[in-house]
């Protein structure tokens, strides 16, 4: 059983209430708890040495990394995130630069976005840095987009360019959270959510959410040129498009519109964030599962995100 | 340096921003998110394996205190508690069996207070679990206590009995949301803190938030059974009065009201808490420090809890 299955099996016996708009199984949790016009959203994300950063790692980049995670997921739905709190559990004796330094690579990145980091506790854990970030923020109410919200016929994008994350892009990114907010002021966002998982593997978490299935055009996939130069030197080698659709920790934004918007919104896009390529990698179709078209024809991807090459 | 020390070290550095009420260095922070007539409590607390809990305890247990945790630090404000997220660091393979019983005792505790559980992740943690919570509440604002508002000549009371809280109690205990409110609602509360470092300890953190000193009388501090039974099998023996004292986890509420309402306060709660003791244990001093009278005289405490009898 992974992690999605025991969620999956955990999520139907979760405590409620009446001022839960969206609980478990989102990229946030949605609350209505009482600001006018507003919904709350909350969240969550650990990060682990060994697992999601090595003990060598610059400090400052694991600060980075724990707190942008969180609000990578504050942009998915649209929202603007407002305050942190931070568990840190560390081997004993801690090595206060470490700590210190931690914390100025995550402080310099809620300075930027005016979250305030107000608290958190430090306990032990004796083997290794694990690090706990929970935010807090808001969307508008009619504004917030949740994954399952997209209809046949959409058209799907996605921001930045893929794969090869682990290179280093997942140690510095920056969340989306100034395009996310565009997005939702100026289009209407039919279904969102960032790729933290890999490309096929959050399009379908979508995907499942909404009920549909989608149909991806292999050469409209953006391929990072990290995931091209590990294609040339990793042993064995992956090849860049599928690095650039299952690889995780991508932290871009998949996203669905009315085929009728899609035109309107690459042009604004190009304007308003010449910097950053938006790329329209597919279609949104009835039924379920995720179909790739090159130019030997159309093939399924898995449900874990890796594709069956011919 | 200690977890107090680091933290203080940490907090002048930490972003903020206008909504933040109080910040890090109290129970829970305190927002103003734009409820109308309320203020937002945030807070986050770890438990881990092999610290807070041995691996052999009933898994029901494990999560009711993951969760009480942080509802005592809602309680010790005057808040009512409304969201929680769960994160959860495991070894792998996780035993399914396990976590679903962690979540029983987790859900029952928030059924019991309408606490909505609205997600969280899980993670690998190769050695040991570790649980993080995070818990949203509310309070309304001119109802929101601090640690800091205790002033010469108030007196100061204690909910329940103190000390031997490891015999079991850590792992079972109520955290006091409706003792907590009922105060805030009845009566002026000066100054609140839920006990987990132990009463010297917890009582140096209100005094020293407030600006004040303490006089405790020894034979009022009320001491548990358990405290009681340890001393007695325990080696070396700890005097029950100093388990009272300095045993952590008691997760009791200390308390502040103006000697003007201490015996109204005795009376309304022997009326609407019949069951549970409340104990006036002394008076706040202009000055600093703690001291404790018994037959042979005045003695101080020290900062960390033990008293040195002579």
């Amino acid at each position: 059983m992974n992690e999605f299955e025991l969620i999956t099996r955990l999520i139907p016996s979760l405590p409620t209430n009446a001022s839960v708009v969206a609980g478990a199984g989102d990229d946030c949790a949605i609350l209505d708890v009482g600001i006018p016009d507003r919904w709350l959203l909350f969240k969550t994300d650990a990060v682990v040495e060994g697992i999601h950063f090595k003990r060598e790692v610059d400090p400052e980049k694991i600060g980075h990394k724990a707190l942008a995670r969180c609000l990578s997921d504050i942009a998915a739905m649209g929202g603007t995130p407002t305050h942190a709190l931070v568990t840190l559990g560390l081997p004993k004796p801690f090595d206060l630069g470490f700590v210190e330094a931690l914390y100025r690579g995550l402080n310099r990145l809620a300075v930027r976005y005016q979250v305030a980091v107000v608290g958190g506790e430090t306990t032990l854990n004796p083997e290794r840095i694990f690090i706990s970030v929970s935010v807090l923020g808001t969307v508008p109410k009619a504004k917030g987009i949740l994954r399952s919200g997209a209809t046949a016929g959409d058209a799907i994008f996605v921001t930045g360019k893929l794969g090869g994350s682990l290179a280093g892009r997942h140690l510095d990114f920056e969340p989306r959270l100034v395009e996310a907010r565009w997005l939702v002021e100026h289009f209407s966002i039919h279904a969102m959510i960032d790729i933290s998982d890999g490309l096929a593997g959050d399009l379908g978490h979508l995907l499942k959410a909404s009920q549909v299935g989608a149909e991806l055009l292999a050469s409209a996939i953006p391929i990072s040129q990290s995931a091209r130069l590990l294609a040339k030197s990793e042993s064995p080698k992956k090849p860049p498009l599928l690095a650039a659709l299952t690889d995780g920790e991508d932290f871009e934004l998949l996203f669905t519109v009315s085929s009728r918007d899609a035109v309107a919104l690459l042009d604004s896009w190009k304007n308003r964030f010449p910097e950053l390529p938006l790329s329209c990698i597919g279609k949104i179709i009835p039924g379920s599962g995720v179909f790739i078209k090159d130019k030997q024809g159309m093939r399924p991807l898995t449900a874990h995100g890796y594709i069956h090459f011919a």
